[in-house]
């Protein structure tokens, strides 16, 4: 069916959406309503005193003060998404040509927004094939190779808790020790675990903490994330304009002022429920990466996998896209026949799935259906 | 009805609503449908190669050459919103401590992107009360000024093509000449005018257009907007990562990465009709500030008004405040009453509304319930 001049999108109703991007942002039905009802422009400023966050009807303050708990942080703000939260502290603490380190498992958007800021960037390099596993002392590492080539310390460091390309958790209170030794100020990007998993941010130490919310908190609509820091780092971070005494200076005023607020207010009581069920999601990770082993895929990152993210490499399957005759889109073709969507059209030889939210029923489904193709093209 | 601890809001469905933020935001209906399609987090991203704004399926990457014709200009990109888009072209084009020249009668968020960018800023004054007129020549006495202040000219200028005060519309094309001839470049904010009355950049003569979709282009959801410029200025203000080479430094890789798109695509087919259709929109605005002075309320701004944007001093409906039980907060209750909202409550002495979108039948409503109120308290 089509609006305008474009087809309308069905994946998620009538699939088993495996795209890692996708599966932690489909929304719940009652997340729908709640933006159907917000949906028209700037309908979340009805009772605005001139500042999103502190809006208190519909109780916005209210749900930033409980996000706050539930990251174990001081405060909270909306921002456009995760990537516009780093550029934030980042943009806050550093000046053109300062540096900055950061993880060689980050997403491309922690690399492109210190660009934007004008910064000089330090890599912490994984440990490569296969586990691509970062090691916290390299950051102690980076930071004397910054001093020794720059004469001073980086002015902050970025670490991605857990990265978008293996399901990697990384151990962030020993990075974030290492920090606070040097005095460097850690920015975690929690793309990939806030809203999936337990995120504690004192526990694990971060001074600022940034959060995709179309991505992993469920809520859906637009774009939208969050930025989290302590008492010591709010006045700084979240200064206001000189002249407009109310309008926070890295969100210009107001980020997020539509209905994806709302959605994420909507969808956050489900939220707070599933990270404890996260054992549940790790254990269907597991059952079905074993699955998978058993038909010949190799799963790369840490082993077991601690996360419902994860990438394989498959020889089995691009062998048979030698001989198919719909050559390397056959996967995707066989998948989506079986009822499955969500792995890269056009890729056979590795890809990344990801299995949260999905029962046991269909995480065994997912094993059928690789199983299937196997046996009926290999 | 109540979704997670907050009201599910009514007021697009059941009143009148004039608030000047929203009328021009109000969805279709095939823009709901759109939304409620592609709600899943990145969704949008489904068929993605690399960068949002040339998606083909959707097709994102059309839908964005036709809005560069559309508005007369080169290229556009998305954008998170307005004042998003004014800020990376003030980051593009600026360094810390530059100068910027802006009009006063400019959004706030003009003055915060500014702010943000670390500018030294010069404004052109209004002509004050009544009309709060910008002349164009200010311009150039700005200008003049910064050269002697600082010893060369501002980096950029920034006009507000129609400010949301009063709904002024600025001889823009003016502005653009006296910046041509001092070498300025000219970033035209067309947050209330672009999706509402046509908008031809090359006439209007701006290098760059900043609009604001979720304000003027019926596109609900997120907040989103759109950038646009000439060939002259695309490389630079769309430059692109020197290590993500398909990702456009200023949106982070992408900015409206959820269903915002989809949004504003649907929308975009009934907004190109629309705008057609000012002339109407400008004669109900006309008729209702008419009446509106007839029952003794004062219009600001340019008269007759050009603009479906006004502001009323209403000294009348003042002195009820003064012994109507609910205080200032009557004007706010009785409107209601009426079937109209809009008009912000606890203000009486003077306000702003829009009729944008509205029938003849319900701008006379408008007059009606206005003139109800004064007979009866008056």
């Amino acid at each position: 069916m089509k609006v305008a001049e474009f087809e309308l999108r069905d994946r998620d109703e009538d699939y088993i959406n495996i795209n890692p991007l996708q599966t932690a942002g489909k929304t719940y039905a009652d997340t729908r309503k709640a933006i159907i009802s917000y949906i028209d422009g700037y309908s979340v400023c009805d009772w605005c005193k001139g500042d999103l966050c502190s809006i208190e009807k519909p109780p916005v303050k209210k749900f930033l003060e409980d996000v706050s708990g539930f990251l174990g942080m001081d405060s909270t703000i909306l921002t456009n998404g995760c990537r516009e939260a780093k550029y934030s502290v980042l943009h806050t603490l550093t000046e053109h040509g300062d540096s900055v380190v950061v993880d060689g498992n980050k997403h491309y958007t922690t690399y492109v927004a210190a660009e934007r800021a004008g910064l000089k960037i330090y890599e912490v390099k994984s440990s490569g094939h296969p586990e691509f596993k970062i090691e916290p002392e390299g950051y102690a590492e980076a930071f004397e190779k910054v001093k020794a080539e720059t004469g001073r310390l980086p002015k902050v460091a970025v670490l991605t808790h857990v990265d978008g390309s293996y399901g990697n958790i990384v151990d962030s209170a020993k990075v974030s020790g290492i920090c606070r030794d040097y005095g460097v100020p850690l920015l975690l990007n929690t793309a990939y675990s806030s809203g999936r998993m337990p995120v504690d941010g004192k526990k694990l130490g971060a001074d600022f903490i940034a959060c995709s919310c179309h991505k992993s908190w469920a809520a859906g609509g637009g774009n939208i994330g969050l930025l989290a820091t302590t008492d010591e780092w709010s006045d700084n971070l979240f200064r206001q304009s000189t002249e407009y005494k109310v309008k926070t200076l890295e969100i210009l005023g107001c980020s997020t002022r539509g209905s994806s607020t709302l959605a994420l207010m909507a969808s956050y009581p489900h939220v707070k429920e599933r990270v404890k069920r996260w054992d549940t999601e790790v254990e269907n990770a597991r059952w079905l990466v074993d699955e998978l082993e058993r038909l010949g895929l190799k799963p790369l990152g840490v082993q077991p996998t601690e996360h419902d993210l994860n990438f394989v490499e498959s020889d089995v399957l691009y062998e048979i896209s030698q001989t198919h005759k719909k050559k390397n889109f056959y996967l995707y073709h066989e998948l989506k026949r079986r009822g499955v969507v969500g792995v890269k059209a056009g890729l056979t030889k590795q890809f990344k799935f990801s299995t949260y939210g999905k029962s046991r029923e269909q995480v065994e489904h997912l094993a059928w259906a690789f199983k299937d193709i196997i046996e009926k093209f290999g």
